[in-house]
């Protein structure tokens, strides 16, 4: 039994845990082949968080130094789970050391950064993942090969959402997304991002956007340790601090193979949990799907007769790809963490087997140019081209 | 008894048949007050079709002369059901008679006819009504209360899409949507015509728009008598002519009171057969609905707990506008001809009454204006204001 | 152009409209052959009632006198639109004048009443319909079509409900359908009945049950013209009386093709506001439809290969029998005024041409037989079988 | 950090996985507080198979006899995830040694076995659980506080459904669950077990049954090696064996507090990957859950103005039990595992902190006893009361 051995950045908060979570998950669900991964150490940001990350996360070691893990000779991945912009030096400084990265999304601040990354990865020919998360559900799988057996014909038009109300809420803190130095980017760096993972895996390269974006709550209040849920008191006066950060966007879309799509996103969509979800119509069917049912894909094939076509529910199940391992009934409640234990099983089959690693870096830079893009026909009011950025 | 004489221009074809059915079924819904609608005469092409229309429209008298009907002095209101581009004409016709007029939406080919008669009723001072019929589902009218009760706050934005398939097939029969003489435009005037009659109710004008449009089938088939639904075999070689309307609309619209929105409208969207909705969100609240369930608005309140958040479903019901006199029983099936038939039951209530008659044609002017401006946005590739047109 | 002459007992509230409505209709959407429906005669409890109901209803002539109406000879067609304690008799006095009968449903107040009906009109040879509505919706014609064609196998098991929540309120009046005497029995054979419509229609006939009936409010306060949808304050003491029919029924069924079967019915259902569906469950396949849906049907096929399964959505459009008549576009509102229309579309087809008459006072009959065991069974405790009855 | 010692019996299969991968999880997702969970020993039925279930699930120890394990001074908690019908020695010799047992469901094959076992734990004093799973999740504790609080009024009417396909196809193999001998019985015992699960939660004991069970299937192949998803060719003859077990039940229940309810359950639902369901229905509210949507509790309050009145539609997110140590964001995919994850949470907090243990083996014995009275009542055809067992 071979060992894939994880240095992971950052091992608290929620995607830290997770990350740590899907690790000790993967060979009980998987089992031991082609290799089993093991969290070697965790880095974080002093000594006394880092003891913490390596015990709760069941790290074997840990270093408040992520250059040290970095460059540590047993340490096979390096795994990125920190605020946007410490991805570009921490991936760079990985690379440089020879490592294969899988790092968070997104990939860098802004298509420079991610430029140089993905450059950087090809030149010194280490493997990259980048943690979309989201196409790695095997339903998406199910989409995806509709589509590349022509099922559904030339792909005409997309509709695509992903909308939260967790900012929604004027009085909700300022977070470090409402900062543009931080975050890069508002929602279209965060949700549309991922709208975005969808459109490359299915779809292929957006070529050309026109958007808008909007920051509908322009301050809030300030809070010493504000994350996302965190509840305010309306009643005592609080310093306010101005959001730099885009909380709502709309995007019209041309791809390259000639498609139009249509996208909204924002994370002020007053009453909406998560909503994240996908129309693909093409001449000869269309595809549906919805993370409110997160676990079907509604299907349909125009060459059915009239009087019985239909969209069909085509729940997710073990004659999907990487279903099984988890569950042997149909449709029982597939969820976030077996999601991202799939990610973390592709990544155990790129690193230590044959699997094709996707997104890599490559890919998450193309999505980086799609969405500065959007941000620059939003503030010059025009189509623009991503062949542009 | 009070009559309210009816001249119907038009009176085959589906909604030919369908303005007949519902002045006789008005009566028998809403009782006799403040008057009934009786069918006095029916204009056709020509005199065989015109006798034929009078029989199953149960029509007291036809004629092959619209503009007989449109001055006959026993004619109250003259109801145009004729296609586009023929609107017009006949409008202008009726109101230089000095007839009220009820028209089948879109109200003219372009800004530039809407507006000769917007301003002819104006100066004639002749009620008008035009036939948008979706906004007067009861279910709307809660959306609209709720909406200007201040129940969900200041709209922030909102995403509309009305979207058919019936000519998603490339080998679907040329029809006369297809040919911009007589349609005026595609879908940007047929479907979003319909969201943008959603927009002026629930949410008010359009500021700007920037929008694309598409004609994904280029040429159709020319086959006799062609109309919605005809099936053609594949089997012969047929004439081929050229579609010069848009199929497929996809727009980012900026209201007047600051909100955002999204839109998309297909004729050629596979798999749908009809799919018509909005979504509507606020500061403090939310609406949707969706004509899957058009005898449902889901409304989310942010002021509840926030362990007791949740959009409420509301079915319509007695305790709503106009639904009573159909229905005792809530949501037992309220349908697309009882829909038309509040649309009549309005006409009545402003012409014998006092009732409010929206929309006239000053808003449908300001609707095609707002289609005029997705048109020359599609054009020349930019956002343009409605006030430019 | 020939007529059918109706001669409707009932021609006020809910039914009585709902019937003058979709005659004036049927013509209008279905055209004049192969004869016009003519509400030639309406009776009522008194002149004045009779005189506004022929008003309301468009009648040609009225009565105050049913049994005028029954033996008047230029009536062909009775329909009993009265409640159910008048079934019995006025259609026993249709049959010996000759008359075909339409009667709204449950035929009789028990299988005692019913029968003698059904002898009756089989004895004289007239025709019979009676009004269970529900199952004309075009949609459970394509039920019924795959179930015929073996598509579903042979069919193991079925669920249904119906359920509202109209008497939930303890403090809702007590209205006739409380009355043992004048409405015969309560949710079984008003919700359950139509549901063993819906049965008969698909499956077959009942041979077996086990029912539970229960009236969860013993008494209800009495208030003068009480009907569905009165609302009652809470602050004055009032008179009240006792229900003695049920308002809440669970049954388990046999069929005698062996499937089994499991429905519930209520009328206290509390936030239901109205629910009906079923459940087929077959060795092949599967049909499920919801009345909040009630213009698609799920349909499921357990040929498809494994990884394709699922129900598919089948809209009810052109294609399927009656829709193309009302409208030209799939699933656009078709209505409960509509299904009642295809009921009378069936009647005019019956008496004038050679249509089927179904479900006539034989099905009547052994629905009612199938009520009647349900009521044997909560009395004693066992399973009873339709043939005790 | 203290440690709870787990002795898990039966290492293989998916149950077998899922235990060892929810006490490796739980820590990483709740922290090391009261106590974390150690999987210390594993048996299995030989030494090989014991070996690789202890490599596959992480057990620190194994054995190829169970026994050794139950009397291990190093095991704190016995973990029984073996067929049904070695649950009851197991867990006796469990008890006996004085372990707290953890076990999976149902807790005996008949209401004798579980009788005695929870005598057994009863008179030793040692804590216990039973592996129902689906009650745990955090969108059934909000409907047992909403009931609990009074909202929904009196209970007056349940129904519930789970139903499944995976046997539906006649040619699936014969596995354990159609051998009375090992399963003890079919459908009833297994997935209507889990709806009295979820009946003992929010509702209460179950006073009085009438059942009906059916072997849809009497016969099916034999292949070697056969489980659940196993697909056999048609071509080759195979030896049938009798299926003993029922595999669809039909249920009417009255509860000790008066409310009626109504249940199916089958596994040879055709089309039907996986339902479970309940509605309860009270006299001021009511509720409703499906899998379907898991995460998802659909409340309604009859107290709302009749205008305002409808289910509202609440999702699990981090303002309910449980759920936020998963996840920041509500219904961003709780899935099954995550289920089973606070189920053991729950063992943890029983067993090293002062949770209560929730469905103990008097609550699993209560199950049963209901279960055998449903067979009862199919035997004997009439209702039975679940004190007579």
């Amino acid at each position: 039994m071979s060992e894939i051995r994880i240095g992971q950045i950052g091992g608290l908060g929620w995607m830290g845990h997770t990350h740590a979570l899907v690790y000790a998950a993967e060979p009980r669900v998987f089992g031991p082949e082609p290799a089993v991964p093991v969290l070697e150490m965790i880095a974080e940001a002093d000594e006394a968080l880092a003891r913490k990350a390596a015990a709760s996360c069941g790290a074997r070691r840990w270093t408040a130094n992520w250059r040290e893990l970095v460059e540590d000779p047993d340490i096979d991945v390096v795994d990125i789970v920190t605020p946007n912009n410490m991805h570009h030096e921490m991936a760079l400084a990985a690379i440089a050391a020879g490592k294969d990265v899988y790092c968070e999304k997104p990939l860098g601040l802004n298509a420079s950064e991610s430029g140089e990354m993905a450059e950087a990865a090809a030149k010194k020919g280490v493997r990259t993942l980048v943690g979309f998360n989201y196409p790695h559900h095997p339903v998406h799988a199910i989409a995806k090969s509709r589509i590349e057996a022509g099922e559904i014909g030339d792909i005409v038009h997309t509709r695509l959402s992903l909308n939260v109300d967790f900012l929604a809420d004027p009085q909700a803190p300022f977070i470090w997304r409402c900062d543009k130095k931080t975050a890069g980017s508002g929602i279209i760096g965060d949700g549309a991002g991922h709208l975005f993972g969808f459109t490359q895996y299915l779809i292929g390269d957006v070529a050309e956007v026109c958007g808008n974006l909007e920051t509908v709550v322009a301050e809030r209040p300030v809070v010493e340790g504000a994350g996302v849920g965190l509840a305010v008191g309306n009643d005592a006066p609080r310093e306010m601090r101005a959001v730099d950060t885009d909380d709502s966007a709309q995007v019209l879309l041309r791809f390259e193979n000639g498609a139009t799509g249509i996208m909204d996103s924002s994370r002020v969509h007053t009453g909406t949990k998560l909503e994240i979800g996908y129309e693909i119509v093409g001449t000869r069917g269309a595809l549906s799907w919805d993370y409110d049912r997160m676990n079907e894909l509604q299907v349909y094939d125009a060459s059915d007769p009239v009087d019985r076509q239909g969209f069909k529910r085509v729940e997710v199940g073990p004659s999907h790809p990487y279903y099984g391992a988890f569950y042997p009934v149909p449709n029982i409640g597939f969820g976030y963490n077996d999601m991202k234990l799939v990610e973390v099983r592709k990544l155990i089959e790129g690193i230590a087997g044959d699997g094709e690693l996707w997104p890599d870096f490559a890919v998450g830079h193309q999505i980086q140019r799609t969405i500065d893009a959007v941000i620059a026909s939003h503030e010059q009011r025009r189509w623009v081209k991503v062949s542009e950025i």
